[in-house]
């Protein structure tokens, strides 16, 4: 059985992602970080995710990005809320795609929100290697989406390839020419309906999992900032209920 | 003043790198990580050489990579000794370079020493790519190097190389085009005698390093391990006598 390793967050991309590693048949190693990010009820998630999907392993790394900064998640910063009502910054629905990621290239600086982490899929994807590594595995997944996304630079097609050619060059294989790491990301080009969709096909349980980047007290999601409002235009453009208390 | 971030682990290679960076006019931001190496002895060597050097911030990231494994500096697994007198690695001089290159192409899997950490680097790199655009710096240093050093996969041009690509597209710059990360590797090329003598004219203190992979109780060098034995050449190559006590 193909060991792959998967960056497991708690959230509906990545748990859909983890679900769907399962059903190409590989082993899952399941990877999370506690990086004192300030929505950490997530790794809760992450957890019974792992569990529900009877992953092989499921691995928390832990450090402190607080230390370093520069984002919302990792400071004092305000997490936005109610963005969606903005003109500046519209969800791009299926139909327009072609014309968001057109006005994303164009005036993306502006609209990448205060909530993106400096080089935070760079760091995850860098210990879900060294695992790939250690385990033999080569396979990696990550739950990255360009379309109901928010315009992060490291969840966009170009950044994964380069990462997957530095990945071929910097392992004991690689020196031999004989690596052959695969990032894989089947949820690239899905909207967030198609993405929750072909979660419940493969029987994804979404009650478990964690999107709010402002979770109040007790965990439960503000349903006002960027990630809660994503995933209910998600659960609404599937036509199903999204299980979580707002 | 423009800003750098530079990877300190407090040996011989990234203090002079971080000299170097200094004398070209950077303002220094060092950046350790105390991964649950073995030799964490390390780290009361960076923070003193970072201290001598007055350095701008020093800043160390703590996170476990035996959890991950894969190596002798985060298991339990034995730091290999005097390997230098052994037929099949045989550290090359100046004059061989060339010859050893090739040497190292056609058969380095079997001269990577069990002393590699699996993706080490491209973890370390991330977290610097991550400080440097919290802190709007565009220039890394690392004190890689491809002439005297073990053969790790993440010490090659190609590797650095690849690893820059990445971080161009990684960045909030790097969506709008407008990244211009550098990978400064400033040692790449030199032996660890030409290292040593260059560190020398910019006045770094080396009794204050640690390079040693299995010290004593007492943080003593053991002499034996590949990296103190690449360290004693460099020094007998320089003529000058290392300071520490062996």
């Amino acid at each position: 059985m193909k060991r792959a390793v998967v960056l497991l967050s708690g959230g509906i991309d990545s748990s859909t992602t983890a679900a769907i590693a399962k059903h190409e048949g590989y082993e899952v190693y399941a990877l999370s970080f506690d990086y004192n990010q300030r929505h950490r009820v997530e790794l809760e998630a992450a957890e019974k995710v792992a569990l529900s999907l009877k992953v092989k392993k499921h691995l928390v790394i832990k450090f402190d990005l607080r230390a370093i900064g520069g984002s919302a998640l990792t400071s004092e910063m305000e997490v936005p809320k109610d963005r969606m009502q903005d003109t500046g910054y519209k969800i791009q629905d299926k139909k327009s795609r072609a014309s968001c990621i057109v006005h994303h290239a164009s005036s993306i600086s502006s609209a990448i929100p205060v909530t993106y982490v400096p080089a935070r899929n760079t760091i995850f994807l860098s210990f879900a290697l060294a695992w790939a590594e250690a385990l033999k595995a080569e396979d990696l997944f990550i739950g990255a989406n360009a379309v109901d996304y928010s315009g992060y630079p490291d969840c966009r097609p170009e950044y994964i390839n380069a990462f997957e050619k530095m990945a071929n060059l910097a392992t004991k294989a690689g020196v031999e020419g004989k690596s052959h790491i695969k990032i894989h990301t089947p949820l690239i080009n899905l909207t967030k309906g198609e993405i929750i969709k072909k979660g419940i096909l493969l029987g994804v349980d979404y009650s478990l999992t964690s999107s709010c980047y402002s979770p109040d007290k007790d965990g439960n999601p503000c349903g006002l900032c960027d990630s809660c409002q994503f995933r209910l235009k998600g659960f609404k453009e599937a036509g199903i209920k999204d299980p979580l208390n707002y």
